[in-house]
């Protein structure tokens, strides 16, 4: 696989991993077996439900894992820029005179204007590393690590998945697990939140709509506005604007033009020609065709410059026409100087795509556009086609459910800062908590409940119903046996005693697959197929669970064995206060 | 300078940008002198003031701008990946027999288990390209283009900067200027935003806490968290727990340990030595003198497995022990062990750091745990020590202005989601606006009056008064002469005519730098230099700019010169409706 990120290393990790990893080791307990679960605690935007993703990238990243020499150096004596680095980049601003040299030696420019004498780059600059009293053969094993004692189960991306069920489970030795924390955590959390993000976005939005990612600006720097692109699609979206998705992922790119196109014509001069060659092979001119469509059909106030722009855009790209029309005047400039554009290249045979709106009341500016189309068109004597109206600005879920009431005549939406940042809640807060070492089911309390984990390996399953609908993931202690379909089993709230049911499923689906056991044991599955998948269970699931306001929960319980296991362990580790 | 992130190159930007560099170019308007502005219209998070960031990688992107034979043939033919990374991943794949061959060809393993006939791949996926039917010679040209014509005024990194003036001017060929806009927007928005937030917690906290940003597992994936701890660190963190960002910005990096670390430890017995040599060089049974303290101040009741973890982190740092100490129970399990490794290591010459808050009332918990160190330390007469106290856990702008009210004994802050994520408000919302082209000064209109923008090129200044506070900023046309210091100058309302005032500057500060001119003219600030100017400017401007609640705006203005200007070219550009 291609490793889109150079970012993604193993030291791309909290600083604490790798301490940590130091004191396992200087207490010879790095190699114990342990098992470490990545879950999240609650649904985000409140919702009922979330999309799992990242798992691609956590498997490529296990694939990858191994510390540099060059990592090394920077632990161990806190070596962070290579002499080289410093010394090209010292050459650089000697080229171009913002170092000089004069009888005091080297001096640079400070951002002020002020000149302060500067050395050459001598040697690394280095910082004081926590590592410096360290055990020093520490580093030799560091740089052995790798993932081929790593064993991770995981649930396929894509799947939809409810709190409390662990997304990977990650077996090895302690501190090799303790070292993928953070990037696995890093990979994951905004995957999943992005792609739950969608998936909202396109329930608004209902599955005739086309959905395009507009985020690549308001996203945090260059991989955020990638994994934005990625995640959207996978999560429901058809397309993105981020040509280096396009060409990385293979996902469908859309574009057209913006504002600053359109300003920048003025008048007819600025087009360097009037012609236009139709489908049928002859060339047209195409301006005095728009302009005498102008005259006909009284659109003559309309902005000069922007009409010039909509041309010289249709004689670029016949084929794909699409008009971004607020720059002027929606209505009484960009609608009808988009009219006058469509109907020559109809007449020449071509079928322009339709208009794009960015601002002002998007429903009542689609209702009117459309009229204004009809009453044109009507002129012509044009049926049978009708342009689309891509709506962007600021688009968030309950602008596309306002929207639907309200009734529009949108096809298609662009939208960009709320769907990639998240705005409703910009974090989902995965964790990756130890359950198990040397063979020990660990818990960690909390004096937050919810922030209490589940002990020991746990395997999940989906228990579908008679009506096809899943009733409740079940998690069961890894050495348990499966449940099966037609067969009643105990499935108990983990904390609550009282809750409680004896289920009977038609069906069972095992969440957790082996994906990692020294190696990669799970398929690459393309980005189209993760992305159908989440589109169906979006029909697969009851519809109370998705909807927007007050959902139903989705129920998560435990096995029977499992919930008197965790609750002796609880009591076990918790201290009695003595009150006196 | 070193490129940090592979993913910065032309290619990552909106389709959009490159379907109008082809319209420019087929309507020979391509060579087109213009002048574009990227600026920010409202402040973040409620606020008045906004740190501007992210230049610094602006440049290097400028630097590096080259379109690849990739990059053209993606564009050109839709080829999204190449035969040899294709065909690499299905050997992969085949090796760990996730694809497997048998007498009907090859055969791939599906999400859901089901085996399916696939083929070798023969040649590169291609999807179909918006360019297909362009003349191929703009893909000559495009393959030429870089910035050596392309002219960059910007402001300082680490500059408070205000709604409408510009942050970066870019002037040269329109298409390769339009070229540039969503990657430009791309690096300076998230930069800008993370950094405001970060000097936010900075004034909220106060300058003598020490501030460390624990980010990356809930930022927007690696590139959004390298991006956040830098910016972090320049709008005025102390530190990260990102070690990436050590190696490849040399920040300061902090952290110690984690639950999981406590978790992993049940009982005495798992400590492999019971020794610490102290720091006269000889050696102790530092276990015996921890479990003598702990009898003497009678702890015995804490968690046993805590107190082992504790000996073994101390025993790994004996110079930076600090101990998370809500893993069982704060008060009577965490703070008691941490006391007894603390006067452990305090009594073989060792200076233990502290303890760490994850969860709960961070108020109350400190000044509790104050008093239980005050009792054991006045027990064993230290004096002279006190443990700094950290806190985190989903800690935001807010949570550090209620503390201070609270009152409370915290030393140190550690902080993740809300910094990074930028909760308040996820999105900046720089814009890239066409100011002129071939001389003439362009505006944008639009139904929503805070989407205008001020035409033409622009140089700002910023006005200082005599008691040394900054009055206004000023912008100015481009030939219009400097403001000059002891001189009354006019500056108005860019949008409303009765607000204007004479100003007489004791000093001016020119905010725009000409940064590129075809190559590099600016020179690299380092980062801990940027940070420092933002600290200095936080003291610099009048404290009712910053402040949390209801802040007074700082006024922004124009030039008489070019407010008659923008107010003609405004009438000029408007259609007049005609009402019957």
């Amino acid at each position: 696989m291609l490793n889109l990120n150079s970012l993604v290393q193993p030291l791309l990790t909290d600083l604490y991993q790798i301490t940590m990893a130091y004191a396992y080791w200087k207490n010879r307990v790095h190699e114990a077996p342990a098992v470490f679960d990545l879950f999240f605690r609650k649904n985000p935007f409140d919702g009922e439900f979330t999309v799992c993703a990242g798992l691609e990238e956590a498997i490529r990243f296990v694939t990858n894992f191994k510390f540099t020499d060059s990592d090394i150096a920077y632990l161990r004596d806190g070596l962070y820029q290579t002499l080289e680095a410093k010394q090209a980049e010292f050459e650089t601003l000697l080229q171009h005179g913002l170092i000089k040299k004069d009888t005091e030696g080297y001096q640079a420019q400070a951002i002020d204007g002020t000149w302060h004498t500067v050395e050459y780059p001598q040697a690394p600059s280095s910082v004081r590393s926590v590592f410096q009293d360290c055990d020093p053969d520490f580093f030799k094993w560091l740089k052995d690590v790798d993932c081929s004692q790593v064993k991770i189960h995981a649930i396929p991306e894509g799947t939809l998945v409810f709190p409390k069920i662990p997304l990977l489970t990650v077996e090895g030795p302690v501190a090799i697990c303790q070292l993928l924390e953070t990037t696995l955590l890093n990979l994951v959390n905004y995957a999943s939140l992005v792609a739950t993000n969608a998936a909202r976005f396109r329930l608004a939005a209902g599955p005739d709509k086309l959905l395009v990612e507009f985020g690549l600006r308001r996203a945090q720097g260059p991989d955020g506005a990638l994994s934005s692109s990625e995640y959207c699609y996978l999560g429901g979206f058809d397309a993105t604007s981020n040509v280096l998705a396009g060409k990385l992922l293979g996902m469908p790119v859309r574009g057209t033009h913006a504002h600053s196109f359109v300003s920048s014509f003025m008048e007819f001069e600025d087009l360097p020609t009037h012609d236009l060659v139709g489908t049928n092979g002859q060339k047209y001119d195409f301006v005095a065709m728009v302009k005498s469509i102008r005259t006909a059909l009284n659109f003559t106030r309309t902005n000069t410059g922007e009409l010039a722009a909509f041309i010289a855009y249709a004689q670029s790209f016949p084929n794909s026409f699409l008009a971004l029309v607020d720059t002027y005047d929606t209505l009484h400039s960009g609608v009808p100087n988009f009219i006058c554009v469509a109907i020559a290249l109809l007449n020449i045979g071509y079928k322009p795509l339709g208009i794009r709106l960015d601002s002002g009341d998007l429903a009542y500016l689609s209702k009117e556009a459309c009229h204004i189309f009809k009453t044109a068109f009507d002129y012509y004597q044009i049926s049978g086609y009708k342009p689309i109206i891509m709506a962007s600005n600021d688009i968030n879920e309950e602008t596309l459910h306002s929207l639907k009431q309200q009734g529009h005549e949108i096809d298609a939406f662009g939208i960009g800062t709320h769907l990639v940042t998240c705005q409703k809640q910009p974090a989902l807060g995965c964790v990756y908590k130890l359950v198990e070492i040397k063979q020990h089911q660990r818990i960690k309390l909390s004096q937050e409940k919810s922030k209490m984990t589940i002990p020991g390996q746990k395997r999940a399953y989906r228990l579908i119903g008679k009506e096809g609908y899943p009733l409740l993931d079940l998690m069961m202690a890894a050495g348990e046996s499966e449940p099966t379909p037609g067969s009643k089993i105990l499935c108990r709230h983990p904390f609550e005693a009282a809750k409680r049911a004896y289920v009977i499923p038609s069906q069972v689906i095992p969440l957790h697959h082996c994906v990692w056991n020294g190696h990669r044991t799970y398929p690459v599955v393309p980005l189209g197929k993760k992305r159908q998948f989440v589109l169906d269970q979006l029909k697969l699931f009851r519809e109370d669970h998705l909807r927007p306001l007050n959902p139903t929960p989705y129920k998560i319980s435990v096995s029977d064995n499992l919930y008197h296991f965790l609750h002796d362990l609880w009591l076990e580790e918790s201290p009695i206060d003595e009150i006196s």
